[in-house]
């Protein structure tokens, strides 16, 4: 990568603020500006706001000016519901960036939102650039790299992923999306109010099915609390036994009556053996771990800033992660 | 992959013949010639010799004509040195078809072999084709997998890799490559001749490199027997202690003095941990191990196979596992 990127942020919570920090380690990304709806961060140093040096851009809360600046691509962070970021994101597209975003449900929307998908495909085209969804999951871990896994088999009967997280370690804002602390009534009311569940299975179950050529018949996804066995902590939050550590969600995609891909999540306090597995069941059948599991935090931000340079390499269009060049980290 | 895609078969050794059996399975793959040097393989039909079903297609020893049929991609397995196969490279190249390969130092000659991949690279550039050096290693274990697991990295100090085999249950070449069975004397006289080395440990080294955007200052390589400390067997080769069980072969690339990336390789009868394990050291530093390690026979002519479609749709040119889309198994 010879030249600078030039790279506008969208959005600066949590995960933006982390961003930001992330790209001003990059010697060959330049932030030539930063969009926030928030009127308190409006006019700060998007860096000083991002805890990091200041890098001489102030936060804007016209998007419309920042986006006519000169710039490749947008990182936008503003949500996990594509009907929600959906003008964000055309606005992006129709100044002719490209978008790298988090947003979960735009890691493969072709199947449950396909008017969406036309929409961002065509506009995509129409303007020369392209656009993403990733993160570490949706994005990598339960889909990209078992798809990429498969390369060293010559047949693959089922695909198997296990994300297990000892979730004491993680944010506050984590540990409560997973019900930690919840007794077993609540966890269930917060689950029937969307509160509790990780968002991306199905689009990385439908990912992993196009890229194998597998037609599902369906694809079902079931969430239940952890409940735990002893009192158990982090620095946030107190489980007594019988309340909820975390949970275990599972996503199945199945094919004449067959798990073909299961994904399962178990994210509680006090998990004895964080991991990450991917078992492709085939010819070879491979079993890959990493032993204490990627840091979802650190590994989503990375991954949308490494996705940048592939993805200006990547033909116009929505493109998924099995569609843009190899990602991989860079230094200079 | 909604169109057939038609291929030629260049080199009919074991690798050759596997490739035939592996073609054979996939719907999306017709296999449209054979060629070989061997006149007496030389008219039989080519899934018959391979120990598949018959295929319909003859073994020809007329390259050139073989050449001429319509076809998308020639799959070349003819030798490991980019010279003595660079004539065959370039009569498919000039025949506008892409060429996938286990030439091992076609899999990142930019730096070792210039003017070659200079030549190569324009002249599939004019022929509007590309060009790809592929198999388990070099191609996926010791570089394209760690390139795509440091996705999930915000940044990376350096790489190691580990491929622990136990080489008793691999074919009889094999165990001689690695000189199972010699006396150590042997083995240094086998080793000073070129007959004991695994080829790729540099390339593998360079192609990281590129990627990370890391200027080495050396690339080193070493090679020592493991003597076998109590007798081992296969089925093929009988071990006493104090002959050689196999190697150790160690490749390291150098920034500043620094070891920045250490490939390490330990194929031996007996060895009693096999396993694949990629160290990614940086921030978060991951630790994949596949336990049991990736069938080599298997996954390097799975490779090839599984990088023909991303191929055929990358820019024309020579390409590496580093900037053609993700390659993956498909079976429809």
């Amino acid at each position: 990568m010879a030249n600078t990127l030039r790279i506008i942020q969208m959005g600066l919570g949590p995960i933006g603020q982390r961003l930001v920090q992330y790209l001003a380690q990059r010697p060959y990304l330049e932030l030539v500006g930063a969009i926030d709806i928030d009127p308190a961060k409006q006019g700060q140093d998007v860096g000083l706001l991002s805890g990091t040096r200041a890098l001489g851009v102030e936060v804007s809360g016209d998007s419309e000016a920042v986006l006519r600046r000169e710039a490749h691509a947008v990182v936008l962070t503003t949500g996990s519901s594509l009907p929600r970021i959906l003008p964000q994101l055309e606005a992006c597209l129709s100044a002719g960036k490209s978008v790298v975003s988090t947003c979960e449900e735009l890691a493969y929307p072709f199947d449950d939102q396909p008017a969406i998908a036309s929409r961002l495909d065509e506009l995509a085209q129409r303007h020369g650039v392209a656009v993403l969804g990733t993160g570490v999951n949706p994005g990598f871990l339960m889909d990209a790299l078992p798809i990429f896994l498969s390369s060293a088999c010559q047949d693959v009967r089922a695909v198997e992923v296990q994300r297990h997280q000892d979730a004491a370690i993680r944010r506050l804002p984590f540990q409560r999306k997973i019900g930690a602390g919840l007794s077993p009534a609540e966890f269930d009311t917060q689950f029937r109010q969307g509160h509790i569940r990780h968002v991306g299975f199905a689009q990385s179950i439908r990912l992993i099915a196009r890229s194998f050529g597998w037609t599902l018949d369906q694809v079902t996804e079931s969430v239940e609390p952890v409940i735990a066995a002893v009192p158990t902590a982090s620095s946030f939050i107190q489980v007594e036994k019988g309340q909820c550590a975390g949970l275990r969600q599972v996503g199945t995609g199945l094919a004449a009556g067959q798990a073909r891909i299961t994904l399962e999540l178990e994210a509680y306090l006090g998990h004895p053996h964080p991991r990450d597995t991917v078992v492709i069941h085939g010819q070879p059948t491979l079993r890959s771990t990493v032993e204490g599991g990627v840091d979802g935090d650190i590994a989503t931000c990375a991954m949308v800033i490494n996705a940048l340079p592939a993805l200006l390499q990547a033909r116009p269009g929505l493109r998924t992660m099995a569609d843009i060049p190899l990602t991989h980290w860079q230094g200079a």
